[in-house]
């Protein structure tokens, strides 16, 4: 019953949860030594224990006199002072006896010799003297409470003689994973085990909101268990985090383990992804439950867990930095939830391009692959094209603006293009691929999504490739690359059982296919009807994948016998290649871009014989052309 | 002769000196553990070991089953199905064994028991499954070169069983404290001694800059031990840090020992302060001299060692944060250098306000106390009042708005505000106070640079307290918050040796003043006139001090018998007291600020009974009509 999960709002379930949890709210200090108290917020008014100066010392390079000795110097009058009597030297720094009052600058000497100096104008008492507490007074504040200790800081403390500082507690957030499949990442997983990852993603972000995560061993399904866990983690931190068990199934046991212990206040979130969270609190130490998919996971530390510890340790909440998109693609969305969309960014004539990337939770490299977050929030319906569009920044705004956007076809060759242009540029240039297929990539290039498209459209009439596609597509002046010419052939198992020779032979075989406007896809659906092949005779036609890789990996997994891509798929995974045709591997762009830095180093990338020779022991690329330019208008 | 500094501006000096650096260095690499790898830096690109999920796997709650079986079922036609020959049970999750190729999520099965279920509908093949590598395939890259380590980064390589790295090593810089004088801060100090800091304030500024600090132990001013030191350095770090000694001066080697075993790139940069700094390397490594003020020093790690540490380790530098800001007062500046002036900032009326601050180079404190930094060019005279000018941050921006500026006369009640203030607020609010005097900090509300200006202004004429003065002085509506009565009187050494008893006994002392402008000094100033004492019969007249606590150190130092100031110093400082006056002391603010939530806020803090007895405590003051408001029109 009480695993029913409520759809309140992300503000407003904030907001329930920190006015319960702020209550009368004290959090502990400790005293430490000062050299370890970089980015400690102090928990009470530091004062000096020493003035800074600690004695009267020489601000200048010269004679330490008394004032009074040289009042009736003038040039009418010039006075001789004589060493240890009447004036010691000094240099900057140097500290002045009692006896002492002013300091003449060596400039102003006018004979000088090891036991006399000569002056002309008299001393004004304290002149060219830094005296005591000049900088600090013993006993003055110089950091008040509730401050983040600077470098500076940190000086300041010691020239003041202050040893140890009161500051508060590191805020502890354990962290326990849950659930019979995971296993520590050091075990050989087995079919069925799940390697647990989470833990260490919590782990980094409670770094990154200043709080000192700790991480408890893995605990299977089960109430006692998790619940022992539970209780050992809130007597060490200030902050318990239980992941996976936090929606209704029947494994789902952190709620009720609050419940018994503790109180519930939320249980779902009107957010997606992220909605089975559970904001519970025990002794008045919050425990959170975060779903086990590792976007809602991230989308409920962002949103939840960082302002919650950032509440409680009460300092200002840094937010990631934001800019404003245009978005390349209608979004749609629910109006019951607020939706967190990844999306790609780039950054073309001056404007950044919002792409969104696929919104499964389930996939951790999606988090990798974004550069930043959408909020659409909940009551909208969708974001139209062409919509400005705030982002949340996951990248350095910087290097979204040195990426080379590809989106387009996949082939290997662009992982190897991708890691010169890092490498030969140290790190300052970037490619960015995103694999949709050749066609959706030559329709990014019209509707000015990315700087190039890698594609291989093959023009069934024309018999002949990329150039008839583009002059029935684009209005504008583009231009190819020429890239690769590359072979096209059946990947099948090693050995290859079924004994596939071409097109003809597959209808024995589970297919595997390419997604539909991949320029394999259309290569294939060509060969079909060449061969008066039906579709629907083919078994697996309807199964897409989106790369060679995957393509090539689900046939080496025997998940199907045969599939259309490239043979350095094939040798990756060590399978047999049937070779059926050779295609032209070409990067699209728009001709106003031809002179521009990045074009330039893509040509001097492609054109770099280092480049040449990995394509070339890929094997299965004819790299002749490779690197010729051909405009199209 | 080497010695002659030169005056190359920061921009080409920094260039120069870069353009030595960078040729051809290679950057070097070690594996560490994935969980080590957080903010780190790739140096090659990382490949998946293992497929996410590396099983096909359901992703449904349901049964799985083999497809071809399930094609005859409609509604028409009902199948049964037998569990363990036609399907098996699924949860999210659980592995696809290999003899199906299905899911059928549990909400479409009709009829299901122990031994067997019904459908009424065909599952498509590869229906609710969650495909071998849908995430991420083996052998695919995850992390490109020169990728710095998110949190995500970590989470999705841990998913594709990948343990180690390979990353760019940790930039070590060698940080060499030089000085006869300096000693370590747990050695106790004398006279003539200087604890060292600023190796500390590097270390921070180092990590700051993320690079990877190590210190030195201090070396005496001796060319060989230095040298020695220095070569020691080299072979353990990256770059050399030594500070102090890097000018001109007899005891400055660094000069002599960078020419000696390497190249002296540049020795004195048009920047002020931190001229004398020099820049060289020693077998392709950078070596800097860093002068020894503190703010010098600082001046040249921010705009020396900082773009020097990131363009070596290749990653793009992150500037402070910067603002506008209107300046409140002239700064004039020498044509001849770039100077960096910090300022204190105000945030009033939604505006930003920069007031300079103290120029000395040898205060560390002026560090801890700006908000920011303005740089003026090199050929630039100065900026006028009222100008807007670009501010360097020092201080988180929301700190800043939410600062109550209080400029003008120095109280210890104020710190004790300050404290309550921040403390009750959890360091939400905070208190910002620059000691001026009571007539500056009147000036400064007239001139909307401050919230309040805690004044003690005696108008001789009228005999009477700060009212006068304001209708002398402001057009604009004011008010003044009641603070307390406090007893001014003569701060005299302990028994009160010279048996001074009233102003009239002054004259056989030697006095210490307080600055032009300050309530003290005005009041001073009439005691003197009351009692027909000319100001040249006052030994020390023109000694002044900004505050009533290096007033009273001064005194207790014997640097001084006897000034003018509060009962509270003298305390603390265990002085005796003798007794002149009482006087008003209270907050001055623009009546537009009546009602806003700082006033509202300072006079719950005066108004609240534990800080009236913490004033009561500090002797000295009346409390009586404190938090009255008064308005003045």
């Amino acid at each position: 019953m009480g695993k029913y999960l409520s759809n309140i709002s992300l503000e407003e379930g904030l907001q329930k949860y920190l006015s319960v949890l702020e209550l009368d709210r004290v959090r502990e200090s400790e005293i430490i030594d000062v050299e370890d108290a970089l980015n400690r917020r102090s928990s009470e008014a530091i004062y000096a224990n020493l003035s800074a100066p600690f004695y009267n010392c020489s601000a200048m390079d010269g004679i330490a006199v008394k004032a009074e000795n040289t009042f009736t110097a003038n040039e009418q009058n010039i006075i001789m002072l004589k060493e240890g009597r009447d004036y010691i030297v000094v240099d900057t720094g140097d500290p002045i006896p009692k006896q002492f009052d002013a300091v003449i600058m060596v400039e102003d000497l006018l004979e000088r010799n090891e036991e006399s100096v000569k002056i002309y104008k008299p001393a004004i008492p304290w002149q060219h003297i830094r005296s005591l507490g000049e900088d600090v007074v013993e006993k003055e504040m110089i950091i008040p409470s509730y401050h983040t200790i600077r470098p500076q800081d940190i000086g300041a403390m010691i020239s003041a003689k202050v040893d140890k500082v009161k500051v508060f507690k590191e805020f502890k957030v354990g962290i326990i994973p849950t659930g019979t499949e995971l296993i520590d990442r050091h075990k050989e997983p087995e079919i069925g085990d799940i390697i647990e990852f989470n833990s260490r993603l919590f782990e980094g972000l409670i770094l990154e909101y200043e709080g000192k995560p700790k991480r408890y061993p893995i605990v299977e399904d089960n109430y006692e268990k998790i619940k022992s866990s539970i209780i050992e983690a809130l007597n060490e931190c200030d902050m318990v985090l239980v992941n996976a068990g936090s929606s209704q199934g029947r494994e789902d046991f952190t709620y009720d383990i609050i419940n018994e212990i503790g109180e519930v206040c939320i249980h779902g979130l009107a957010i997606k992804p992220g909605k089975p969270a559970i904001l519970g609190y025990i002794n008045n130490k919050p425990v959170i439950g975060i779903p086990g998919y590792p976007v809602s996971a991230w989308v409920v530390m962002e949103n939840i867990v960082k302002p919650v510890l950032r509440t409680l340790i009460n300092k200002n909440i840094s937010s990631r930095k934001k800019i404003e998109a245009i978005l390349s693609k209608r979004i749609m969305s629910t109006l019951k939830y607020e939706e967190f969309v990844r999306v790609k960014l780039s950054f073309i004539d001056g404007k950044y391009v919002a792409t969104p990337i696929k919104r499964g939770a389930g996939t951790i490299t999606t988090l990798v692959n974004a550069d930043g977050i959408i909020r659409i929030p909940q009551n909208v319906e969708g974001i139209e094209e062409g919509e400005v569009v705030d982002i949340e920044l996951l990248k350095d705004i910087r290097e979204i603006e040195n990426t080379i956007v590809s989106i387009g076809s996949h082939d290997i060759v662009m992982d190897i293009i991708n890691d010169e242009i890092i490498n030969k540029s140290r790190g300052k240039i970037h490619l960015s691929s995103t694999h949709v297929g050749s066609f959706q990539g030559l329709l990014s290039v019209k509707k000015h999504e990315n700087h190039i498209a890698p594609i291989h459209l093959f023009d069934v009439e024309e018999e002949n490739y990329n150039i008839p596609y583009i002059k029935k597509y684009l209005n504008e002046d583009v231009a190819l690359i020429k890239l690769v010419k590359r072979t096209q052939g059946l990947l099948v198992k090693k050995g290859n059982p079924l004994n596939i020779k071409s097109i003809k032979d597959i209808s024995k075989s589970r297919y595997i296919n390419r997604q539909k406007g991949s320029g394999t896809r259309i290569l294939f659906d060509y060969l079909l009807k060449k061969d008066g092949i039906k579709k629907n005779e083919i078994n697996g036609y309807e199964r897409e994948e989106f790369t060679h890789m995957s393509l090539a990996k689900a046939i080496q997994n025997d998940d199907a016998d045969c599939g259309l891509g490239v043979y350095s798929a094939a040798h990756i995974f060590d399978l047999d290649f049937i070779p059926i045709c050779e295609e032209e591997y070409d990067l699209l762009f728009r001709q106003s871009d031809l002179s521009t830095e990045y074009i330039d180093y893509l040509l001097k990338i492609i054109k770099d014989d280092s480049f040449i020779q990995k394509v070339n022991e890929l094997g299965g690329y004819n790299t002749e052309n490779m690197g010729e330019v051909v405009c199209i208008e």
